[in-house]
C-alpha cells in the first residue's frame, strides 16, 4: 500500500496547485491514498467551499492543525464529515473528530490520526504523547495500519514522536514549517518518517506569504500581513511504502513545480 | 568556488565524526573553503579544547549560535581567534565577533556574518536584518563575496533573511534546528539558499540527544536532561557553487553516515 | 474562617523569613489554616529538608508550581506527604497529588487544589481550566469550602480563572510573578481574588535573584545566574475571611518586613 | 512635583472614566504633570480620535505600547504629536519618537521614555536597557528630571529597570499586565518605581476584555474576541513625589471607580 501525505495547501494557489497535479502525482507514484493538510486553504483557517475543492481533487482525507478553526464556519462541517480531521488534541469540547478508520485498499482499516504539537506553538491543547496512546487505545482491534500526522513547530518534537510511535504506526510525517525536510527515512522499529512535507504553494514566498510583507515585518517596519504570494506553485508531499505487517519500507519525498496560468 | 557549510556538531561523536569524514567530503565536493557551526561541541555550548579539535578536523571557521556563551570559559578564546563567529547581533558588549573578511581561495576576500533569529528563540539579541545590513554596510569595499549563516528557529526568519539577502550575498544557509531540509536552490537574485544544513551527530536522536530521555520529557516525565545519544552519526551540511560575480551555481546538500568504532 | 495563603518561599532566607513571622502574622489576623508556595524553598524547587522547615514553621499545606521537579529528590517526598501538593493539571503520570481534602478549622472539610498556568509559561501542563472541572466533581460530597492557587504568569489566565471558579470556590490565589498585586477583592459570586499574592524572600531583588546578576542578564553580559540576593525579607501573602455558607468576606493583603540577622 | 501615571486606557469606557475622573484625581493628588497610556484607546492599539480625547481629558503626554501600531492609522499623527510616545526601543525606522523632554512644573524640564520589554512578549524591540542608557546620553545637560515608563509583561524584567535606572530616573512604572501591583516604593538610590500601574476600564473583565469571552479561551471552547466588557470602570494609577534633587520621596497607588452611566 501507498500513502501520499500532501502539505499545507496554501490558498486558492494551492488549490489550484493541487487541482493541477494531485491525480498526476497519485498515478505517478502509483499511491492508493490520498492525505491532504487544508488548515491554509482559506489562508488562516479553511471554509467548507475550500474542503469540497481539496476533495474534488482527490483527497481521500482532509487534515487540519493550528489554523484549525481560524475560520469558525467550519466547525458544523467537520461535525458532518468525518473524513476531515482536526487536531484530536484540542480541548475535548471541540467541534469535529481528531481521528478515524476508514477503508484503505486491499481491505486495509486505515487509523488515521491528527495531532498537534505544543513547543514553541500555542500551549493550548492536550499532550499529543499521550493523547496518541489513548487513540490507539481505544481505536484497538478496530484497525490494521496507523497513520499518524504531527502538525508542529519544533523539529525536537516531531522527531520525538516518530521514535515514539515507532513499531505502533505505519507512518509518522510533519506538517506546519512549510518547509519540506531531507530527513525521509524508516525509523529502527519500522515507521516511515520525515520531519515535515512541506507546503503546496508558491515557491517564492515565505510559507506561502508575499516576500516582501514577511521580510517587513522582520525588519520591523510596518506592513500589511498576510497576502498569498504570486507565481508559480509547488505540490509536496511524501509516500509511504507499507506492507501489510504495517511496517513501512521506504519513504520518498514528492515536490512538484506547478506553473500557474 | 566551493563553499562547505556543516551543520551543528554535537559532542564528542559530533567531533569524531568531522575528524572521520570532513576532509574526505571536502575532497569529494572540491569545497576550497569550510565553515563548521560549533555550537554543541561541548553539548551545550563550545570549550576552546573543542574548538581547536573542529579547526585540527579541517575547518576555516567555526560559527556559533543560542549556546555561543553557554560555557563561558570559550569567551577569552573568541576575543583571541578571530575565526570563531558569535551571532553578530548579540548584545554590541559581548565577547568575540560576529563576522570577519577572510582570505579564500583566488585571492578571493569572503565576508563572513553570523546571524541569530528571535522567532520563537531567545528574545534577547538585536535584529538580524538590520544587523546584516549594518555589516554590509561597514565591510563595504573589503570583500568580494558575503556568506551568511543564520541560526533559526522559524523557517520563515530564515527563508525571509534568504530573500533579504539575495543579490547581496552569494549564499545565505540555516542552522540550529538539526534537521536538514530539502529546499536547497538558487534565489532570485543569485544567492544560494537552504533553510537548514542539518546537524553533524547522532542519527537516531533527538536533535543529538537520547530518544528516551526526549520522549520522557515531551511525556511529561520526570527524566534527567541532556545524555547525547549513542550510534552511528552523521555530517550534515551543504555545498555552494558560487561564480567570481558572486552568484551562486548550485546548492548540494551533504549527508555522510559515519559508523562509530 | 480564616485563611492565610504565602507567597513563594525563596531560599534559606525565605525560610528564615517564615519561622521568624509566620506564627506572628497567623495570631495578628487570626488565621486558621495556612498554604504556603515553596517552589522556590531551594531556590529552583524544593528538597524534603526545605519541606520539613515550611511544615515546621507553621504551614498546613505547601503548594509547589514550574519548579515542582526541578529537584526530583521531592518527588518519593510527595507520594508520601499527601499535604504537599504540586500542580493538578502537571501529565497524570507526576508524582505526588495535586489535590486534597483536609481537616480544616470549625470541623470544615477544606479541598485544596494547586493549578498551574500555560500563557507564557511552559506548555506541557493540561488545560487549568477544565482540570479544576474535573477536581470539583471527583470531589463533590466530600467537602464544605473551596479553595484554589493558580500558579501563573500570565495575569489573563489568573483572572479568568478567578472568574471561573467564582461560585464554586471561596478563594482564588494567584502566585509565580513574586509581586504582589492590589487587587485584592470578592468577586460578584462571593470567591475573594487576588491575582498575585508575592514572595517570601529578599526585598531588594528581582524575584529574590540577586539585582546585579539580573540586570547584567537583560543587558546581554555574560552572567552567572541564579545567586538569592542578600537583605531584609519579607513575607508576602494574603488573608481570605470565609463564611460557613463558602462565601468570602474579605481579603487583606500582607506584607511583613524581617530583618535577616 | 507631583507625576501622575495613569494605566492603559481600554477602550470607550476607559475614555470616558478618564473624562470623568481625570481632573478630580489630578486636583486631590495635587499632581502637576499626567502621563497616560493610550495604548488600548481603541481597543487593540489607539486612532487620533482616542488621542485627541485623552489629551483633552487633561493628560500631558500620551505613552503607548505593544499595541501602538495595531491601528497603523496612527502614524502621521506620531509624527506630528511629540507628546505622544511609542516605545522607544521599537526598530528605529519605525515613525514617532521614543522619548522627549517636555515643560514640566516649576521651570523643570522632564525627560519623559517610553520603553517597552520582550521577556515573555514580541521578540521585535531592541534591548531597552541599552535603549535607556542611549537615550540618557544623547538627551544630557538637556533634562532637569527623568521619568520612564516600561511596558512589560514580566516582572524581573520590569524589576530590573527599576533598579537599573534607579539613581538616573525618578520614576520608573510598568504597564502592560493591566494588574495594579503592590510594590510601590522608592528604591534604594531615589527612584519611585512600582512594577505595574493597572489599567483604567471595566472592574469586572479580564484585561478589559468580557469575561466570558477569555474564559471561553482558556477553556479551549471556540469564541469570538475581545469584546469590551460592561459594567463599572476604575482609573488606575500611580503618583510620584519627585523633590528638585531628582529623587523621588514617595509614591503612592490611586485607584478609583466610576459609574457608567
Ligand atoms: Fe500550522
Ligand atoms: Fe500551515
Ligand atoms: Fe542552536
Ligand atoms: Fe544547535
Ligand atoms: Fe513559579
Ligand atoms: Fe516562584
Ligand atoms: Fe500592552
Ligand atoms: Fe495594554
Amino acid at each position: 500500500m501507498k500513502v501520499l501525505a500532501v502539505g499545507d495547501v496554501v490558498g486558492e494557489a494551492g488549490i489550484d496547485t493541487l487541482h493541477g497535479l494531485l491525480r498526476r502525482v497519485k498515478r505517478e507514484h502509483g499511491a492508493d491514498f490520498v492525505i491532504v493538510n487544508g488548515e491554509n486553504a482559506a489562508g488562516r483557517g479553511i471554509m467548507p467551499k475550500q474542503a469540497d475543492d481539496i476533495f474534488s481533487a482527490g483527497a481521500d482525507i482532509i487534515t487540519l492543525g493550528n489554523h484549525a478553526f481560524s475560520k469558525q464556519q467550519i466547525a458544523p462541517y467537520l461535525d458532518e464529515h468525518p473524513d476531515v480531521l482536526r487536531p484530536a488534541n484540542l480541548a475535548p469540547q471541540s467541534p469535529g473528530r481528531g481521528w478515524g478508520v476508514f477503508d484503505g485498499p486491499q481491505g486495509l482499516r486505515l487509523l488515521v490520526m491528527n495531532l498537534i504539537g505544543r513547543c514553541d506553538m500555542h500551549y493550548g491543547p492536550d499532550n499529543p504523547f499521550l493523547c496518541a496512546d489513548k487513540i490507539l487505545r481505544e481505536a484497538a482491534g478496530q484497525y490494521d495500519i496507523a497513520l499518524a500526522e504531527i502538525h508542529a513547530n519544533a523539529t525536537s518534537e516531531k522527531l520525538a514522536m516518530g521514535y515514539y510511535l515507532d513499531g505502533r504506526a505505519a507512518a509518522v510525517w510533519g506538517t506546519h514549517t512549510h518547509v519540506q525536510t531531507a530527513d525521509n527515512r524508516v525509523n529502527p522499529k519500522g515507521a516511515g518518517y520525515i520531519t515535515d512535507i512541506g507546503m503546496t504553494g508558491p515557491v517564492v514566498s515565505v510559507l506561502g506569504v508575499c516576500v516582501e510583507q514577511s521580510v517587513a515585518m522582520f525588519r520591523g517596519d510596518l506592513t500589511e500581513y498576510f497576502k498569498t504570494a504570486p507565481g508559480d506553485c509547488a505540490l509536496s508531499g511524501a509516500v509511504f511504502t507499507i506492507g501489510r505487517d504495517g511496517r513501512c519500507a521506504s519513504v520518498a519525498r514528492v515536490w512538484e513545480r506547478w506553473a500557474v496560468r
